[in-house]
């Protein structure tokens, strides 16, 4: 598809028809979610593909009941790793040998700096993961419809109940649910008109801040 | 462009051409970002576009000096509201007149579920502001490229010095920094082999979760 046409036809879709994906697909739009940059490219994403029938039962009840959890072909849990050092050794590593970082000291620099966070907050670790994970998620809802393969981001879920139904440690920080499955026909998310869109001119300040602060405020003229 | 051309050929971009972005053409991407998805369609986001010399030298001043600040055409503060109440009256009851939510009661729960994170702690909404807004920021790095020009997400800067630089008051999170730009001919970001990305065989995982534990790992079995 046109890439225009994938972004200004995406829609969050509920419905589906009862078509599998097929595994191929499934893997082609899971690595394009992997194109997605990440903070140091540290791609602390991981993601938990649940299709049998019995695993999206438990996730609707961890998802208050959804029901779209158990229509969609499949659902990716989305998970963030909260150690920035997992990986970061074979990546700095990589980064050397492919001319983005100079030097050896450049790759210790680095790999010092990913330790510090690994050793920071909680909090902090728990933006960063969610923040470079959540740019492989838009990208695969983006994959998926340009293959006419619908999606629902979910952000609606019980953290701790998720993290016991399937084994998830407190080294990863859950971050959404994506339904995926190809949209029932005449599905109604994509019949209606699409909702509503803050403006550009509302949401695009040019040199200065100036947002409309009153809830609801008319776009600020800028 | 086509999807995949866009997807799979889209770098991290730090050397740029002096071209200017036509202000058309930068309105039109920064459209595309809007049509992102968010948690209740809140749309959180604010982008404060910096294009003048003076403007740009601020922000690099906060971003720890990074020559590309200066160097790209744009750059993006991509801004989160840290309010979800903000827009929700509006937003709810456009669902409801376009058949996204049945009645009345609807609209009033769904606005009173939005009051209550609203209340809730401040860590939360950071979490869920920089959450809804990474996902219109990756669809913008996507439009731009789709128009030939180049971005980085940047996580590294100071975000309290941005606030002062900018005004930005307490009540926007600092999400992250997009350069925008034509590349530079010849960019050793667009000609040196693509970084590491870590395999879908290694990140992704069918039924249960089973990641590879111990840092640098060879990949898991599944």
């Amino acid at each position: 598809m046109q890439f225009d046409d994938v972004i200004e036809t995406r829609r969050s879709v509920h419905q589906y028809a009862d078509d599998d994906i097929d595994d191929d697909v499934l893997r082609e739009l899971l690595e394009q979610a992997t194109f997605a940059p990440s903070s140091y490219n540290l791609q602390p994403w991981e993601f938990l593909v649940l299709r049998d029938e019995e695993s999206k039962r438990r996730l609707r009840e961890v998802a208050h009941g959804q029901e779209h959890v158990t229509d969609a072909a499949a659902v990716v849990v989305v998970l963030g790793n909260l150690d920035p050092s997992a990986h970061a050794e074979r990546i700095a590593r990589d980064k050397f040998e492919k001319g983005y970082l100079p030097d050896e000291d450049a790759v210790e620099s680095q790999l010092e700096t990913i330790e510090r966070r690994a050793e920071g907050p909680r909090e902090a670790r728990r933006r960063w993961t969610r923040q470079s994970s959540t740019l492989a998620a838009m990208t695969l809802m983006h994959a998926a419809w340009n293959r006419e393969i619908a999606s629902c981001p979910m952000g609606g879920f019980d953290a701790e109940d998720l993290r016991e139904a399937f084994d998830v440690s407190e080294e990863y920080e859950p971050v959404m649910l994506v339904t995926l499955g190809y949209p029932a026909e005449d599905a109604p998310d994509l019949e209606r008109p699409r909702k509503l869109r803050r403006p550009v001119e509302e949401v695009v300040h040019f040199e200065s801040f100036d947002p409309a602060v009153r809830p609801d405020a008319p776009p600020a003229d800028d």
